[in-house]
């Protein structure tokens, strides 16, 4: 080691060192271990003055950016791969249970309930799409009153939160019947930018990376005695399957939304004067 | 590796190739690096969702607390020593010159401009301070007309820029003359907390660490030709030398700030009616 790097090595430990007196074990390590990271990543790197200066502006763009409708962290921690690495290891490593994906910036707790077979347009515009699926556990035994809490963008890509007036949309929960069904009218997932306007958009410029997010629709499913399960299910035959900008996309969650011509009848018995899909999705949900 | 490990890389790799097209070399090579790092640290600490959600939580208090005035990023990095670490990796490894610390989040622009010998106390209280010495390359030879900027808190521990009054005080430029010397009146430095009533207060408190930092007074001194140098003197003996909240103490920019009982004739002939102190810094700078 040069004195240099006996330096740069002392400091790392005195940092790390002035954790040992907290009194949460967890906490502890953590901080420990980004102190560590942290430090490595600078000394690597050999951060500049000007690079230093620029992540603190950066941060402060973000936060300043942030409100209870944008989260400018949560962009960048999805844009960075972070959110999903964070999914990737607090998954259950069941292979029997549905995978998981990003939570995402734009869910919100309290949406409208709907009944089996209601709509969660709500006023958000969009070609209809009928989903319906089976949530069991991973005997196959039904979930009966599974909370199924659904969300997505309309056709021109905006959540109901990047709205201008407030009103909840496109996004509801219903609960599964005796046999663990759900189904449901929804949006046919269209593909959209993250919000772009801000620090996170102009790293992913800089990076040449597209916004893009592959066309999804969101599901947040809760039962007594199950794991949570947070995921989409994305639109199949989609270019931007490949390219999402925040690394989202498993295989087991991609679904074809079956094309229906106007006027073909649905599930429902009605007949559509315009074209409308269908997918299915059935869950499996991982024991506590 | 195990199934879930080769996920987890396959997932890190995504992202890293993700900065591939970036144009700028070094954009790229910093990018990379960082999600590097922040996986390894993800997935070494195999973080919950709950502590992602309390790091957004963070994150997100901490931009809004963040204005022109208080800065509350820096703080963070200065209390993980990433503020010193990134002063280290830019340090110019001669050891003849001058060593470096931490900026701070309370350094100005436009301060006052003095004569020499002037007072940089402009309304801000504490015991006043002689501090004089002399700026030269690292052959001996002066620097004059070099800008020596100088900053400190009163002592009640504050800056100017956290008084309420917008005044600007207990800061000031002035510039060395043909031998490359300077001399002010400054305050004799004391103890303070940095801001604490914030996210990074909180930080620290869960550590048990104190936010006390070591009593010092800031230069930032620029003479063409020089790198700039940015550093403080601390005061010796003091017991938060060894506990300083941001790892900023050097042994090298420890100084005695020698006690002088009132109505002691000071360096520019006045008899004070209070005690005074004094003390030399003599200031070696790199070129650039």
């Amino acid at each position: 080691m040069t004195e240099q790097e006996t330096a740069e090595q002392e400091l790392t430990d005195k940092v790390v060192a002035s954790f040992d007196s907290a009194k949460d074990e967890r906490f502890r390590e953590v901080m420990r271990a980004l102190v560590r990271y942290a430090h490595a990543f600078v000394r690597e790197t050999r951060l500049t003055h000007d690079e230093w200066t620029a992540a603190i502006e950066f941060l402060t763009a973000a936060g300043h950016l942030t409100t209870d409708t944008r989260q400018e962290f949560v962009l960048l921690s999805d844009v960075l791969g972070i959110s999903m690495l964070t999914v990737a290891v607090n998954e259950p490593g069941l292979h029997e249970s549905t995978e998981s994906t990003v939570l995402g910036p734009f869910f919100v707790r309290d949406s409208p309930a709907i009944e089996l077979g209601g709509n969660i347009a709500g006023g958000a515009t969009g070609e209809p799409a009928w989903v319906e699926g089976r949530v069991t556990d991973t005997g196959g035994d039904p979930a009966p009153g599974a909370r199924v809490e659904v969300w997505e963008a309309d056709d021109d890509g905006m959540y109901d939160v990047q709205y201008d007036d407030g009103q909840l949309a496109g996004r509801a929960h219903l609960f599964t019947d005796a046999e663990g069904r759900y189904r449901f009218w929804g949006l046919t997932p269209t593909p959209y930018p993250i919000p772009d306007d801000g620090p996170v958009g102009r790293l992913l410029d800089h990076a040449g990376r597209s916004p893009m997010r592959a066309p999804h629709l969101h599901f947040m499913v809760t039962a007594p005695g199950f794991r949570r399960l947070v995921t989409h299910i994305f639109v199949a035959d989609d270019p931007w399957l490949d390219a999402d900008s925040v690394f989202g996309v498993k295989e087991s969650l991609v679904r074809p939304f079956d094309r229906h011509e106007a006027g073909t009848p649905t599930p429902d018995g009605r007949r559509p004067e315009g074209p409308w899909t269908s997918t299915t999705f059935d869950i499996v949900l991982a024991k506590e």
